[in-house]
């Protein structure tokens, strides 16, 4: 059999460099590993089963998901420990209950009274309760109670007295993203410990088991020194990495696994563009490099072989044009790649990339296409 | 049988108003044929059998299209002719090969000497040849040949000497997206016209019969007054409408046909934040209305009947959380919706927010989901 190599693909196509990624595993495992905690990958970067596969290569383990989409597709392959990370709304309890109908041992989060009100009558009504972990904010990013407040032992004191009791605390230092050093990330990573700790040490003096103490963010378990009282890491970008955690120096440009195949469809010498059949819709409207020092427009072009071109990035985009050109702006001495030349183009933000995609193709070390991976995406079949 | 209910729908989904599309459907088909137009609607926002079934109610009828599988989709639905708007690439050449032996007719675009040497050469190897239109830069936006450049002459000459007539001109005046009055799109709406006229005119003293003139944006196919020497206008967006496109007032924000369907999941007090079940991820990464005089965030918030909430938008988006605040940023008087509430977000780009879904879910005048449409994304099945 013929190896189907690049130029044969169709573009746009997402690329999944298979060593790039197998090593970004194989590294954050073995540090989890050092700092002797779990490991409850979040797929909500990957979307895929032979991706999560990889990630947990002694057989279906502990998860986090993004949406219960994907909690059904990976019970449905024999995935059974599943956190969903966001907290959850009524209108998800009878997709929650037919989850856990089918075995799976789903856990659910949550930040408020309300919420545990909600809860509380739901397991009134039908008899159900999930497993709850309290959401813990470590860095004003977002959700989550504070370590300190009155209201996280007065969720406490709802749940068990409704007869949920606390399963444990979960904290997201999303805010690492915005780091601008190693030092920050790793101050951050002490700040995301610290906090949720505390909370759940506040919660079992006021008599709560709270066993799980979960963490993570691919910047701060990159870079955590000390995991002390935690019990298991989340984490989910680092699989493929991409330009923002480049930026922020989590990685380097040559760790990033995920590129979108273009091919050039033009040019305007005159402006020192080269227009290339891979956009917006392509590459994702996510500009994440934007706020920091070094900023990719819409992507950090390479050759086939996933080298860098140098200072050619994807300046603008269109629906299905992009737009190449020097970081400057500068017109003379654009580069001219003639029409039909393909280029591998670095992604922003992994997440949002790979989501205007249903497949991976899966490049080896030879640069041939050795397999297609499904992907999916959206929240319901 | 009971009406399946907004709320009865889990959350993030796509809501339709039916109603609203079917307006903004009529409206542009009465002006093209006052206008004395052919219609050939773009279906890459909306990529939906039955809201293109709307668009062409007489039948399948011409379309745009921005990507093959586009062609497929609507192929497998019994329309034939297809305009394929982006400049082709070689390794579509098999793609569209087979689209034209199952029976459509697939005109190609092109702006450059290289594609036409391109398209030469593949006649030569394989006798296959499809109609082309040549792309034209009427605003300097994105590609193609200005209307009174040398190379458009060397264009249809080298493509007539090679057998392969030019079948006609077109263009797309995407800057008409950064107009900041009405005044400003009329203008770029003549401006488009004249280039891709003057164009044709040139083709055709030439010596090319260049049947085919065709222009195309909802901003300059809403506003336009004079299209004579047109013969089609390509737009697409309108059908659905979005923030954008109210922010330079194409439409009104009643218009808007598409919006999110959120769930309240916790709120932020301290600072005036409401938290729901749809991020970016739902939403999409589109920011733009960014540079327009009135910034709408990731979405303008509405409640469940489809009116705003007096200035709540997404101000912050995470991959599931969205974060509605009052767009002042102002803390005090933050409405207060309480966990589980449902609100309607509506979209700055409907191509783009639409993308992130599988499905519509079409809303009737009563506020019950009538139906389920499917939708398909990406650039392969």
């Amino acid at each position: 059999m013929t190896a189907l190599t690049l130029d044969r693909l169709e573009t746009p196509a997402l690329l999944l460099d298979e060593a790039r990624m197998q090593r970004n595993i194989d590294r954050m495992r073995a540090r989890l590993q050092r700092l002797g905690v779990a490991f409850r990958p979040h797929v909500k970067t990957n979307k895929s089963l032979e991706v999560t596969q990889r990630l947990l290569p002694d057989g279906p383990g502990p998860i986090t998901v993004s949406t219960l989409l994907e909690a059904d597709f990976f019970a449905q392959h024999g995935f059974t420990d599943i956190l969903y990370a966001v907290c959850i709304a009524p209108n998800k309890f009878a997709h929650a209950a037919a989850l856990q109908d089918r075995g799976v041992r789903l856990t659910l989060i949550l930040d408020s009274l309300q919420t545990a009100g909600l809860l509380a009558a739901e397991r009134r009504r039908s008899g159900r309760s999930w497993p709850v972990l309290v959401e813990v904010d470590s860095d004003g990013h977002r959700s989550g109670v504070k370590p300190d407040a009155p209201e996280l032992l007065e969720i406490g004191r709802f749940l068990e007295d409704a007869g949920i009791p606390v399963h444990g605390v979960m904290t997201h230092a999303g805010s690492s993203y915005d780091c601008r050093s190693i030092d920050a990330i790793r101050a951050m990573a002490q700040q995301e410990r610290d906090a949720v700790v505390r909370a759940a040490q506040r919660l079992r003096a006021a008599g709560s088991a709270c066993p799980v103490v979960s963490v993570g963010s691919t910047p701060t378990a990159t870079f955590a020194e000390d995991l002390s009282g935690v019990t298991e890491v989340r984490a989910g970008v680092f699989v493929f990495f991409d330009l923002v955690m480049a930026g922020i120096k989590v990685c380097r440009v040559d760790d990033i696994a995920l590129s979108v195949l273009g091919t050039v469809i033009g040019h305007r010498p005159d402006m020192g563009w080269t227009l290339v059949d891979a956009g917006w819709m392509a590459m994702s409207r996510d500009r994440g490099t934007a706020g920091q020092p070094v900023d990719q427009g819409y992507g950090l072009v390479c050759d086939l072989d996933g080298n860098p071109i140098e200072d050619l990035i994807m300046a603008g985009a269109n629906q299905e044009h992009g737009i190449l050109a020097h970081r400057s702006g500068k017109v003379q001495g654009a580069l001219q790649l003639p029409v039909g030349t393909q280029v591998r183009i670095l992604p922003n933000h992994a997440c949002s990339t790979a989501a205007q995609y249903g497949q991976y193709h899966v490049v080896g070390a030879d640069g041939a296409v050795t397999a297609t991976w499904r992907r999916f995406n959206g929240w319901s079949a």
